[in-house]
């Protein structure tokens, strides 16, 4: 039996879509026997590699955009509470995620996850090191040395090293998926995923 | 029992999304009980207006959209041939649209399709007028008068007329669909009109 490629699922945690992304991943990956290699990345960097830039600088599509990310979050049974700060900076938030990664990468996936609700549903601000320990230290994390990885050397490069990935990759917005090979952007891609994994390539 | 109001789909010939939105928007309006009004536009004069760009102009989505136009396709079980020409100026054929509005709109869905087809599965050129007559005729439709459309100030009043209510209604990209006062944009926002027009507003 030859092993089945892992899910790369790229997201920056300021992305609503991808928010809606990271609650349906798992039920994808499951149905398709993979699993999820969770992937921040800073869609700032991004924009400014490729010369895309985000739905909310065309007005047409802004004013679009605001009720369609409400509405998908609807469609797939979620809430989203519309943060006073939009968009974040995720670098510090991000980082706690690399941090994670080293020590405990089975609770990567929860902990983006619980980053994510804390943001878009219960209003909090993830974008300090007192935020993401509330985030963290919530789950049972311990909080302190993840808000640390902010000030950590290697963890800094690290996401340094993750966001050139993603724009090596090929990515240009977000989410952002690749497995074997096959690239998927947006969460509207997602059911295409899903055939992909289940029933193989189309 | 209250009316129920049709489906406005906004389109543009050129557009690969809304040739495969074409083809899915009939089942969708039947199972909601609705009907499809046809409307087409053009999506140069909605770029200039709005300051959106086709995915083709940021160079990592471009490469990604190629393939995502002919895998979108195949996942409902359509087929693209990758036109030689492309984008095209949909003028001519739009124009010709407009016209058999005029005396047969019962017939303008099939019409939109089959120029849909023409274009983008069997590789003819549909921005001529003799290109126009040939989708027409094998219809079984007047090609002749409504290739002749192409030069009929009331129709090219329509179309300019046409194009400027889909910047008044909001459209940024095609397709772009409104029913209820609600609104949709991309092919992959189907499913949720779907939902909508079965189950009612969410």
């Amino acid at each position: 039996m030859t092993t089945k490629q892992t899910i790369d699922f790229y997201f920056d945690l300021t992305s609503p879509y991808s928010y809606v992304a990271a609650e349906v991943i798992e039920d994808i990956a499951r149905a398709g026997q993979r699993t999820v290699n969770y992937k921040p990345t800073l869609l700032g960097f991004i924009f400014k590699a490729t010369g895309n830039s985000a739905p909310m600088m065309v007005p047409a599509k802004g004013k679009y955009s605001a009720r369609d990310f409400a509405r998908t979050a609807r469609f797939h049974g979620l809430t989203i509470n519309w943060p006073k700060q939009f968009p974040i900076n995720a670098t510090t938030a991000s980082r706690a995620i690399l941090k994670l990664a080293e020590t405990s990468p089975s609770q990567v996936g929860d902990f983006t996850r619980a980053l994510y609700r804390a943001y878009f549903v219960q209003g909090q601000d993830i974008t300090t090191e007192d935020g993401v320990k509330a985030v963290a230290d919530a789950m049972g994390l311990d909080g302190t040395a993840l808000a640390a990885a902010n000030n950590d050397e290697a963890i800094k490069a690290a996401l340094r090293a993750a966001v050139q990935e993603s724009i090596d990759v090929g990515m240009f917005g977000a989410p952002y998926f690749v497995v074997d090979g096959e690239h998927f952007w947006g969460q509207d891609r997602m059911e295409q995923l899903r055939r992909w994994v289940v029933e193989g390539p189309f």
